[in-house]
């Protein structure tokens, strides 16, 4: 009984044709004797009927079938009577009649039904994950994964890039604190480490000549995880040589076009806007802005620095910035939810906002009475206040005010239904900081890497304000979320220890953390430059999702825990010894053990 | 002075352009003020032309580059005159006269010189990777591996198989002896594992209903290392539902079909060589025969039973076999190549090697006086004895025959040129023993993993003789290597109950040892099976290597390091502090330890 047609692609042009389908059963009726089986495979569903008047014996098998039995059925196809037409299925119009069936395999009740929009405990779909994955949604989403890396694939194939595998078995990183490390057995006391990226033996490949390189390339990171973290994902990596910046945008532009319309068929408009990472922080205050809405942060200091009102004046002599949001239409707003603005700010470390609104013409609220008429009136012209407006304001250290109102934003933007949902809304930001200042430190730090190149005309800002030094490093933002980032990298060994003198490296010290990258530069080291992609969060915005567990076949939980297969877990003592290494644990009180094996007798989460 | 051209596809057909070319000086030479630079990047080399006449400043600075410099040239395509055509060069035809250049890096002298068949130390290209991976050499077959890639997911992708990802931080497995552990920073005394295939994520995603899945995944297993084995490797891992093994084979038939012509340019026969195991080891004492040639093994048990030839009526009566293989033309051998026959039948475990020559009509060699007229007429008839030809024999177990012959036969093949090095001769080998007997355990093991489906019609000696079961498992053999292997696999409990219970397994310790998989079974399991093909192999035999090392971009050594990076290495005590482990050591005589440090600093391989 093996399959001549998939279940959920039967259509009226099928009418007449004997078929054998394989599936499962979705779901039994029995009216009056006569039975009828969806029957599902990762195409979708299709009805069949068993009556006694054409399927024999296969009647009172298939009415020992269950859901989730795996059936093989032989039968005719044939057209439904209209009034019986199901619009709800793409095979709606046709039913198949039974003559011959299979059992395959039975099964036991699921703990939960195979279908969407089910409310299910994620922590029971993960244990459950292969009959999680049988659910439409996720059978989706899986096949527009592998679409989507075929896009990729294809794109870069098509422009002369060359798919090399990087070992996943490698060395420690110089900030190692995040590494995954993997005992040897031939090696006693030495580790290798799973790499963070590639981007060591990407940059190797461009110094081995092969010009363009990319890899669909398992990454890790031992890190506390979030909702939109894994501790092992998967980027989209890729290095060119000889290419500008502009050539290479322009490359990444064209494949992330071609991936929308192959995939959830937008036409992108090329090329994307670019935003500086200046211009990024002062009108949306993020560095991944989400511009499918407006509702720019402007900013006053200028205006307020002698106002009356006094934690503008105090703030602008301090060398913060005073900055605002025109939320039109919100005048209305109740005093409870004026009032909620207060916590909203101190989440993200602000101290306050200050509130204006503006009803029949006149401005309310706890400031408006310190402020002078000529402020009144350059904040109308530079805020475009008009007649129903709620104009909030922060001011404090520019990174608090970009957080609190940049924040406050993202929450206007939903809550107001300025964000069209179904658009893709692409943009580069650029003109990064090369360095950092490092507080703590009291040194310079690499905001990127060590090997991201400086702008050209920046150069001579290493000599007397290196903070000053735009690199040459790109995010890819997509409706807020940073689906890709990378740089051109330095590759002149002049710029390469300009840059390392800005950091506080020795030679001596460079030459012990990077050493066999250094070495390698000294052999006729191309222009080079790439990109990755975060290949999980653009699936998850591809897909509608918003948890990137949902766009992997097997993920771990935010706790790292693989609730399938009870990974990570205890091994055998002699598995250790072989790797010359013991555990070193904690003791723990009696009755947080006994709890803990309780929990996980029962298949908690941890 | 951005590239526009490739150094090595420059024809007559572009004479008369201005070009670009970005690239590194791969021979530079002076005659009589007109310098010459080839000038090589990934697609060839290119002869360019400074010339006081044309180049200008050009010239000096152009004197200034050494090898492996990167240079940025513009200049115009001409025609060579004919009798400088350099016919070893795919753009032997033209060169390039240059107007401007620019130096975009300098190079010191590389280790070894960037070319093909130079004589270099294997450490030293592996140190050195990046440069060793400019030769040509290198360079095809990076870009063959990427190429051999693609033909597989293209043709995958057409079949409906959807490449899904799957955990490389994984649970140890059962017999996790090879296991590459992974110490979790979260979960104190927990250890991940890596893979050491897909194999059970593979099964749970048919039963998670993706019915056709492939993936190319890395593989791990921490293991003595051979010349054929690196601690990470790749393969692509294939598994469907409802399909027949007929059909699963056949469209991995057309897929190796399509790979080859993609590839090599060979056409192959369809459908591919079944051969049984049994008849594998019979006639070629290997269950991977190199098929592009005969030279079969003879049983010749039956007639040298009751010989007076001692070692074999004993060994016959012991229950052993008695073979022989014929060597065309080899009467004429030395005294000296016949008695190195004992010495080579050592190698393998063979206690000798009786030979007899055809020489001038006449039989000779040790046994003859003992052979009677009725043995030499069978032997003659079942050998095909003719003038010139030299028998060889070999009386033992049958598995120590078939070590001793096969090796013999193959040793034969080469030597005396009987192989066509030209050919890809693919076959599958069938119908694998499912159960092997342990003799230490003294119990059954299973040949392939528990879950490989046995035989239907041999379902009935899982209660009489186990041994007898023939396995639904295949092996795709190439020019004598396995380049893949696979299962259907069992998919009804009461089959799997046999199964376990033959292997001596209680349900109790089968759920203990393969729960979650077990689990997963029970809700509705698909008929299914696959197969992973050794892609490091397979483009090793493809590009006419000898050595996995040369296929992989950035490969381990034999004992598992990584010359270029040093991995593994040592890592910081805090590091290990924060993944709840230490180190256990054995302590070191101070003189070792002296002699691997010193070892250590000169790169050596430990």
């Amino acid at each position: 009984m093996l399959k001549t047609h998939n279940c959920g692609t039967l259509t009226k042009a099928d009418v007449g044709q004997t078929v054998t389908l394989n599936g499962w059963v979705q779901r039994r009726r029995d009216l009056g004797g006569v039975l009828f089986i969806d029957l599902r495979d990762r195409t979708g569903i299709v009805q069949t009927v068993f009556n006694p008047d054409f399927s024999g014996d296969a009647l009172s098998v298939a009415d020992r079938a269950r859901n989730e039995f795996v059936l093989a059925i032989k039968g005719k196809v044939v057209e439904r009577e209209a009034e019986t037409f199901n619009a709800n299925l793409a095979t709606g119009e046709i039913e198949i009649r039974v003559t011959e069936i299979e059992v395959l395999n039975a099964a036991k009740t699921p703990p939960f039904p195979i279908e969407d929009a089910v409310e299910v405990d994620e922590s029971l779909r993960l244990k459950y994950r292969y009959l999680d994955l049988r659910r439409p949604e996720m059978q989706k989403t899986l096949l527009l994964r592998a679409k989507a890396a075929k896009i990729f694939r294809d794109y870069l194939d098509g422009q002369g890039f060359i798919e090399v595998e990087t070992p996943i078995l490698t060395k420690s990183s110089p900030e190692g604190a995040r590494d995954y490390l993997v005992p040897s057995r031939v090696h006693e006391g030495e580790f290798f480490a799973l790499p963070q990226s590639p981007q060591i033996f990407k940059q190797l490949l461009m110094v081995g000549g092969v010009e363009r390189y990319y890899q669909i390339a398992r990454c890790f990171r031992d890190e506390d995880l979030r909702a939109d973290r894994q501790p092992e994902f998967t980027q989209v990596d890729i290095e060119t040589s000889f290419l500008s910046q502009d050539q290479l945008l322009g490359m990444m532009e064209e494949l992330s076009a071609r991936l929308l319309r192959e995939t959830v068929g937008v036409e992108l408009e090329l090329p994307f806007q670019r935003i500086t990472y200046a211009d990024a922080m002062n009108k949306y205050g993020s560095d991944k802005p989400d511009l499918r809405f407006g509702l720019e942060m402007e900013d006053i200091t200028d205006i307020v620095a002698s106002s009356d009102v006094k934690v503008f004046a105090s703030v602008a002599a301090g060398g913060g910035v005073v900055k605002a949001l025109n939320a039109k239409g919100c005048a209305s707003w109740s005093r409870k939810e004026l009032d909620d603005l207060q916590p909203f700010a101190a989440r993200y470390g602000g101290k306050g906002l200050a509130w204006i609104t503006v009803k029949d013409g006149e401005w309310r609220g706890p400031i408006v009475k310190f402020l002078k008429p000529e402020e009144i009136e350059a904040l109308t012209e530079r805020l475009g206040v008009e007649e129903g407006d709620l104009l909030t304001f922060s001011a404090d250290k520019p990174k608090v005010v970009a957080d609190v109102l940049g924040n406050l934003r993202l929450k206007l933007g939903r809550d107001l239904g300025l964000i069209d949902e179904s658009k893709f809304k692409f943009a580069w930001v650029v003109d990064f900081p090369l360095l950092g200042w490092d507080e703590d430190a009291k040194r310079y730090v690499a905001e990127h890497h060590p090997f991201t190149r400086p702008n050209e005309e920046d150069l001579h800002y290493f000599g007397t304000d290196p903070g000053q030094i735009r690199a040459q490093a790109y995010d890819l933002v997509l409706n807020g979320y940073e689906v890709g980032g990378g740089s051109m990298r330095i590759y002149k060994r002049e710029v390469q220890e300009q840059m390392f003198n800005a950091l506080g490296l020795s030679p001596e010290v460079a030459q012990d953390k990077f050493g066999y990258l250094l070495d390698a530069f000294e052999y006729g080291t191309p222009p080079h430059g790439g990109i990755a992609f975060g290949f999980d969060r653009l699936v998850m915005l591809l897909t509608g999702r918003t948890n990137l567990r949902e766009t992997i076949a097997f993920p771990k939980t935010a706790s790292a825990t693989d609730l399938l297969c009870d990974a990570p877990s205890e091994v055998e003592l002699s598995q250790l010894e072989q790797l010359h290494i013991r555990t070193v644990l904690k003791p723990k009180p009696a009755a947080a053990a006994a709890a803990e094996a309780q929990a996980s007798a029962q298949g908690e989460e941890k």
